[in-house]
């Protein structure tokens, strides 16, 4: 069964289907986006191999010109040069994409925020259908609008805003996704839950193992509800002016975990997680947040398999990288903080002590 | 004196500023901008040598941290190669730039265009402000939010909508462009004529000694009504739906002549005379304009010094060169022809006939 989340942006509005085999349904998704005179489905090489084939045959069965263009898989390889790269393809393609040409972004999100990127610029911007394959994707990359590559000076540097003209969500390809990178995008989930929806931690509370499992039923059910939290915040904020800013929490600490962790050698949802256990005991210690809320949060997260402390942090080291973030200004760097299960707040103000206290709470125990 | 043109685009509305001196007062122009962090000045190596030193005063005198960025001149250098040197440039600069810096495009068309694209990829966009040196660049590339960078399958191929935070056109920068420039841009104003504003026809008609002298009154007023039909044009259109289609008048022959001859052999604006040239034959042959008014138009062309004629125009690699321009679908090529002065009609019927007599009518004479 499909469920559809509409994320309501005016005249850029579109919708994300959620359900099993939903991939093999990309032709017939593209008959109610109007004209489409061809299609370049751009994957990385892992997803290329398993799901390529069954996208390019949805699309030529409904009619479409269609090209696979592949990259190689990795975030090290989001970057200018990949995209001058798919860039020389795209201009190759025989017959020529034009203004009325889709590409279709098939992955997680490296591949989401890049092909999003070089659709937003390709002709001064075209269309781009998301067919995320991992969970993170699924919950928070694939839907928004954020598209962007990496520079050495840091992640997602470089962008655009440009919404896509649909998202299609096949609940099937998380089957073959890694359990680590399953784990990272349920990190994401508890984020959403914590920040905005009270009920969907019980959920995840519930389910844990159905998730776990990849059980379909519980799997869409749960992304339906992500994408539903993340279409409010979005609809509410397009361009990150305000609210949308929630979305970033345990996301402060979280960046810095990673980027001193090294790329790759953390999924990002494992260091989101860290980073929320981080925020909530600053949180508790301002007496913001229930103890046993912080306790609670911190359980599920271990009941999804997550590490939730860490021996060996450099807090002044993670402390100079969050100073070095592109949202600090002016040396303020920015927090959330909960304030109830489903509720955040944005500070800039914490000291330096605070800061320090919760990379200490997570060398604890 | 100081004219200020309002480009009306809901929030990302911006006024054209246009006198003379201008580029010394970028400092008091940003202040008008809200909080701006820091500036980076992008220019090309003979704008910069000219100019450059004064903007970064007027950025410093008004307390704005203000670096300057050169990249080499010509439209050989309007690659994503130099966009990757300048967004490296960009994140090295100390105080470090954030979403509260802002980018002055100082230079003509190749400049705006290149730095305008780079300002709406940095951080996902941030503001610009226009500083043309050009004519071209003042009446029809500055203002209108098109960005971009070439790409060997065609110019302009890669780039973003991105409306500048406002354009300050200094007319005293127009005494050291060359004077074949200044006609290129002389051009477009008789374009801009021919599509909207006949009046416009009779002032360059009466002021052509002036305008070609650089009289700084005859320019300002002649920038001033230019600015106002793009305002017109691009305030119903912003992007390019529709209406801004006429804009395009006299580019479809003449992007291919240009192309064909070889980008830099030939001035833009001189290759859209002959288009516009063109044009006008085919609409004459139609019975759509009258003989005398397209006599009319060529006549102001020469006046202006402009090449209303040229032999040894290939008409098979031109008609070759327009089945592959970005505009043209499903091998229906775009044409604008004029119905009278003041009006054109986007057409895409032209028959071969037609167009390799629009050719033909150029080698006569």
């Amino acid at each position: 069964m499909t469920k559809t989340i509409r994320i309501d942006l005016g005249d850029r509005s579109y919708d994300v289907q959620i359900g099993p085999g939903l991939r093999k349904q990309a032709g017939s998704f593209l008959q109610v986006a109007g004209h489409v005179s061809s299609v370049a489905v751009i994957s990385d090489s892992n997803v290329s191999s398993l799901y390529g084939q069954d996208v390019l045959h949805a699309l030529s069965a409904a009619g479409y010109p269609a090209s696979l263009l592949t990259f190689p898989a990795g975030e090290n390889h989001k970057t200018l040069a990949t995209c001058g790269d798919l860039y020389d393809r795209l201009f190759s393609l025989q017959p020529a994409m034009d203004r009325s040409s889709v590409i279709v972004a098939l992955g997680g999100g490296v591949t989401g925020d890049m092909a999003g990127f070089v659709a937003a610029t390709f002709l001064r911007g075209i269309r781009f259908v998301q067919v995320p394959t991992s969970l993170l994707a699924d919950v928070d990359a694939s839907a928004g609008g954020k598209t962007g590559i990496d520079h050495p000076a840091g992640k997602n540097l470089i962008g655009a805003f440009h919404q896509p003209a649909g998202v299609l969500v096949d609940v099937d390809t998380l089957k073959t996704l890694p359990a680590e990178e399953l784990r990272s995008g349920l990190a994401e989930c508890v984020k959403h839950a914590v920040i905005r929806d009270a009920d969907l931690l019980d959920y995840i509370e519930s389910r844990a193992s159905d998730l776990l499992a990849c059980e379909e039923g519980s799997l869409s059910e749960l992304i339906a509800r992500n994408v539903a939290i993340k279409a409010a915040v979005v609809s509410q904020d397009e361009r990150e002016a305000g609210l949308r800013a929630i979305l970033n929490y345990g996301h402060t600490f979280g960046h810095a975990i990673e980027a001193a962790a090294g790329f790759g050698n953390i999924t990002h949802g494992q260091a989101v997680a860290l980073g929320m256990v981080a925020a909530n005991s600053v949180a508790v210690a301002r007496d913001w947040l229930d103890a046993a809320d912080a306790d609670r949060v911190e359980a599920v997260l271990v009941q999804l398999g997550l590490e939730t402390r860490r021996a060996g942090l450099d807090a002044i080291d993670l402390h100079r990288r969050m100073l070095h973030d592109k949202k600090t200004r002016d040396g303020k760097i920015k927090f959330l903080l909960p304030t109830r299960l489903g509720e955040v707040r944005i500070v800039d103000d914490l000291s330096e002590a605070e800061i320090y206290a919760g990379i200490g709470y997570l060398q604890q125990g």
